[in-house]
């Protein structure tokens, strides 16, 4: 049985569990206040060519409460798509921070610029517009739930009603990695400096044991976010360990080059749906797919292969997912498509 | 330059570095449902001897507020002294899930059942009652920010005023392995099973890289618990890290093996302070101690060695912190004592 | 000009302003332990024949927030229809407590039990449940946002559903008296005992200046509120005013009699609607009507005649709400009727 | 039996009950948005002389909670003294919005500008500072809850510091009046524009059913504020009531001449007990007197008045309070002077 499940099954890639050991020893002190948060920081500034604000997180969930709760007014609320992260999935954590999560539908899991700038204008045209939830931050994932990337045009257009409103665009790049290696993507990962105000880079599901890196391109938007850090559970007493885990993934492009990995093995196994016939409920350029299988297709895959159930389709057939990762065992990607041509 | 100025300056027990690197490919399941978690759970049950539910969080802070506003009704606040972490050192973290600290002196670092009574006794007999808020936990940390240890007879005390109030007592055992290897500490670790309603297993400071245990002797206080260790960004994704260091931390012992040795050290520095007759803030029976020192005696020993400035005394002294743990050098020990002879 | 833009754009009901002018001067226990407020409440139980728990507040929205951050745990939601007040026009209130509105599409404004009970199966049934955010509370008003109403089986159905996953049900009774007073309303006031679990009577709509009586049912429910109402704003120094106003409201049946007379003058308007063969949005039995109108039609009642713009249907016509209230005036509903045939 | 128990014994100024009534049925704009709300804010502005933002809500406790929430971010905690009302008197309504309540020791009821000062500096040199809650607001109450007012030089020192360390001076004025009016007072009403950046003008103690007007000095502090007031339920649906009430206070000077009067009737009790030699928690110079009394002496003082029982200070003995109004009976007063002769 090998699983296909999801992108966190494993631990952490080689070099950061030798680093990890290497430097196990050494005193440093508490709180990210350590030489290795300073060089991952300094990495990833120069990785993105700007001298950003970067802010290392535990895991994706604190990671969107503590930004969003830092950056919105108790009077605001995000806006975001449907099937959008913070609204499915998180058990309510922006809300018990006391916000509001607004939603508009999702277009290929994608949030649309049309429909920021329709929620934003309909608010500040209604006449009962205190009596609603003011808008006061775009939400977006990169890549999103259903493994599609934003393409620079996209992400352009979001910026710019985002300005015109005055609102920060906010990526959650929990698999931003694979967002930066599909082959939809038609930007650089320094380009992102421009295409948001703040972003994070995801590091549990690209090849640490965990870690997620926020970077406030617009520097106002930091301030003081290590208060919040320390309240909202995420300042670690060992901090080092996200600084020494980034400074790896940092280190000679190694973040990109795993998620090209994982990119390219889900490719391998979407290739082989499409030849197959095997309808998909999106096409994906990630390291994420989706295809549509019969229950009794599914129950055969079943017998060698962990994925997960997605959305019920009818009585006969739903969407499941298979998801690969830098930790991925190419030969099993091999055995999984010959399976695959069989059912 | 050795560093005492805290226990959290190294990574992690070599075991723990083993035992991470040993399983670091293997495939389980995520968010904390892998046999590691269930393992160690089993492992923490059998110490106890007892049936409580176990629950796994990343750090201190998360724990404290995780589980605080997991058990409080919206008007409810907890119970701690002046000096206690929530109070001083949380960042309001407490406050922002929407609950009051209400605090009493402490003695010697701890609190007193007298305290409680008191406090509890003037809520139920104010004629303005609902104007004020109404303590629904009792808070206390074993060993104390002071290093002291409650004996048996103190917690029994304070466990009594809670049930005859019908409050729960929760122990924040951030040095929890500490406590127990006090020689002040006159009850063995399954007793804590019967001395409180729920409490938590501090790792980040007794061994591992990070992570708390909490354990519920009530288990009505548990019900629902994973829902709030998601939405309070406790859950991790990879939640087998905190299975795996915990079954390492509870085989074979090892948890409080590496609290004595911890405390061990710490109390030849007390020893050796008393000799010279140098102050004490406290008398700590753990792995802090607090001598206080004139500005020019701090000079002198800072030039070798690491230490925390704790509170001023007056313009020529102040009480510092000398903090061991498992992963303090002995030797180090050694010739800071020599050094502190010479002062 | 006269206005049918809402039910609250007069004062109150001579009865009242009699009463708080008689009482003015008389001194009394402040904060709601007063002789009005404990009479207010034993009339409110006799029209109930329930011995219930009935507690006053002072705004609709303060109700709704306080009851349900009163019974909710911190990982649990509302579930209610996408058009319900908390979602649409509380300015985030509910979220603000910390929990999440979960929306499913109403059906003439009301929910259905078979959306409640898909929904909280879905819940139970999802294997990332607790990732998502547990229903906690069913909530509906009545009559609703369209000014429809439930019958009785329809709240019976809502009822069992909630008893057996043990979610309580929810009344927002802002405009309870019209739903009593609608020609659909197939129960007597007193059945509510037994349709829901807390539900509140609104004044503010209803003939007082200001005020809401909430009445639990099930008396658990009301365990230590006092607390709630003083921790979120809602208890008045002068609580009297509001046992003085519903001890006249429910007096003779003042309360039913107003609504009875609301309804009667908003049915005559859609009476006149449907005879003119003006569509409508939807077919209203309580004090709202919702005819559809063209913008030029608009433009010609507007000039003698207030009304709400509803929402926009298309370029050339909108829906628009009338409602009329205890306090609006026949013959300006006469004056309306004959400009209604004009259009 | 006469109650000197409050200041909200009776209901409100003639003048005020015979506004109400006569604009019981005219017709006017919902929340607020209505031409008694404008004239009163006019009125307010006038009296001040000042440019000044000014909005209102219904209670006191309401009205902190809002302010609080709205200015501070969320990882900052208001200041003030251990006696201040949020800290004991609210029911931790503070903290459910998510702040920490920050107390020292108060001075006669007052905080000083040393002790601002203090804890400022302390908190910004901390080591840990992002540990800690940072300052976001100073609270004070004018007069406090010893019935002490702030002079003009202490005020001045208060807002000098906050403004050198940018944050802003807020005045919980629900007794405003009263302070005012004492003798102690050496500054004009006009002047509190400069003394602080936000205060509100309390109603419900001074002459008004219910009522506190809230004035931003620095109207930055008042932008969104109309989103607060409706998410924290302080916008009543026929907020007109809030106008008209404070249109009548501010009309030829009521509000202060209430003032004047409830303050004189305190400190004719206030000279009487001195002249019988009987002992003062504290002097007040506004419409509260704290007198200590033993048992027996209060129990025959409680056959003819009611008054409230303060703080015990041994077996024998108690403060108690006694509280006049703009309502007291000027007799009664006599009475109670005569009483206090014979004790």
């Amino acid at each position: 049985m090998y699983s296909f499940v999801n992108d966190y099954s494993e631990g952490c890639h080689s070099s950061i569990m030798e680093a990890l050991q290497k430097t196990n020893m050494l005193q440093t002190a508490g709180y990210g206040e350590d030489e290795y948060c300073a060089q991952a920081k300094e990495k990833i500034r120069r990785a993105l060519k700007s001298d950003c604000e970067v802010e290392f997180l535990v895991s994706g969930t604190q990671t969107n409460f503590t930004v969003i709760s830092h950056i919105l007014k108790p009077y605001e609320g995000i806006l975001g798509v449907d099937t959008c992260h913070p609204e499915q999935h998180e058990a309510g954590a922006i809300e018990a921070t006391g916000h509001k999560v607004i939603t508009v539908p999702n277009v290929n899991g994608k949030l649309t610029a049309e429909a920021v700038e329709k929620t934003l204008r309909e608010h500040l045209e209604s006449p009962i517009m205190i009596h609603t939830v003011r808008p006061g931050l775009v939400y977006i994932s990169n890549a999103t739930e259903l493994g599609t990337v934003y393409t620079k045009k996209e992400l352009t257009e979001l910026h710019e009603i985002c300005r015109k409103y005055n609102i920060p665009l906010y990526i959650d790049g929990a698999r931003l990695g694979c967002a930066m290696a599909s082959k939809e993507c038609d930007y650089e990962f320094s380009e992102l400096s421009d295409l948001c105000d703040v972003f994070y880079i995801g590091a549990t599901k690209m090849g640490a044991l965990f870690g997620e890196a926020v970077v406030f391109n617009d520097k106002k938007l930091a301030e003081n976010f290590p208060y919040m850090k320390k309240q909202r559970g995420g300042l670690l007493a060992k901090g080092r360990l996200l600084g020494i885990q980034f400074s790896c993934l940092f280190e000679d492009n190694l973040y990109f080059k795993l998620a090209d990995y994982a990119v390219k093995q889900a490719q391998r196994i979407q290739d082989a749906l499409i030849e197959n016939k095997i309808p998909l409920l999106v096409k994906s350029s990630t390291n994420q797919v989706f295809p549509i299988l019969t229950y009794s297709q599914q129950q055969i895959i079943a017998k060698d292969f962990g994925f997960e159930l997605w959305e019920p389709i009818d009585d006969e057939k739903s969407s499941v997912r298979f998801c690969t990762s830098w930790a991925t065992d190419e030969k099993q990607v091999d055995r999984l498509i010959e399976a695959l041509k069989l059912i």
